[in-house]
């Protein structure tokens, strides 16, 4: 990934270029039982297919026929090194082997994948469409001294859906990177959907999601996301 | 990908590059029937990470602690092109999207899965461990004339345990890519994995696989994998 890597930082062309997509499901309690779902012993995850990630201004998403299609906003990590069998104790491990953030919204099919729960299949057509990764500009790591301490929120059509603060994930950076790396080597150019919080429902062509990061009640330019 | 090919022909090191490795499930029917599984209307898939390939030379493959350990063995499609929404009865077209192939064994933490399955949920820590996508080298196109009648086989120590030609594919290479490419598209040098016949069943450290391809009675030499 050398190449793609400018003084430590990931370009936003490079995201495309991650060699996977990592997203943790049911990390917010609140979400958890807003989805009738378990409450996770540990933390589960899925891939997204890099094909499914848009950048600024490369939308709209495109609902596909007879999809139920959901938001779900979230905290990206962008790794910056190879991370494996991490130490799921190790606070400051974790954070440097982050690169950068970015917000995210983890698009799905929500009765696809309801179908798939039902039948025992695999959920990757339900998360896997194109355009279901909207994605942010690069947050540089210095912007986010704390990524367990931020504002994530969600607006549909200027109506505030999703606003919580990332203290409320179940299971923190340090064990996600964990569990994930003890299971599938996570590459340098990476990216880890972090969850997400209460809040998710669906969206129709028309509408418009705008979604962003607060610090300290002050909003992060780079992570806006407005996007149809 | 156009600096990884060469002559046309994708290099081995590329495969790990691939933007995604997307997998048919239940594809031949007597594996549906051994796993007890219901037969899919349409296709189904899901995705390996490219982290867990492992090619000719780099085994073993790791049995992670506690876990079921499955070969399935299955004919892979290196795409040579872009490929979005493919006509399901265009099988020009989707030979023509195929650079080349390979033998691949998608393992499989069985009694992940299967807990999975049960609880609703994804497939992909079952599918995606390192070292968990054993390919062979690259075959070239020609030696393939008819990817639908080719012999696939594996063994464990020496004991035939898969044996069964690709006519056997519920859904075939053209309704395969249609299916996948209208989810998501595929990239120039994404793999396919297209299905295991019957037989199936677990290894353990120590055990050597050995699985090939024969084409007309005959062994092609670069489609052989022998893993511990
Ligand atoms: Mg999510
Ligand atoms: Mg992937
Ligand atoms: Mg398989």
């Amino acid at each position: 990934m050398s190449l793609t890597f400018r003084r430590g930082l990931t370009t936003m062309a490079s995201l495309k270029k991650a060699s996977k997509v990592v997203c943790i499901g049911r990390n917010y309690a609140d979400h958890i039982t807003e989805l009738n779902s378990a409450k996770p012993k540990q933390p589960f995850f899925f891939l997204k297919p890099p094909s499914s990630i848009i950048l600024p201004g490369e939308g709209p998403v495109i609902r596909p026929r007879g999809v139920d299609m959901h938001y779900e906003v979230e905290l990206a990590l962008i790794l910056g090194k190879r991370v494996r069998d991490h130490d799921a104790s190790d606070l400051q491990g974790a954070l440097d082997a982050i690169d950068s953030y970015a917000l995210s919204i983890d698009m799905t099919a929500r009765n696809v994948q309801n179908e798939a729960k039902k039948k025992g299949l695999p959920w990757d057509i339900a998360k896997g469409f194109d355009t279901f990764l909207p994605m942010s500009k690069l947050i540089e790591k210095s912007r986010i001294q704390d990524p367990h301490n931020i504002e994530l929120y969600l607006k549909v059509n200027d109506e505030v859906r999703q606003n919580d603060s990332t203290n409320l994930m179940l299971f923190q950076i340090p064990r996600i990177l964990s569990d994930i790396s003890k299971v599938m080597t996570l590459e340098a150019g990476d990216i880890v959907l972090t969850g997400t919080p209460k809040g998710v429902g669906p969206v129709v062509p028309g509408d418009v999601m705008r979604a962003g990061i607060r610090v300290d009640g002050k909003e992060i330019e780079e992570a806006k996301i407005e996007i149809a």
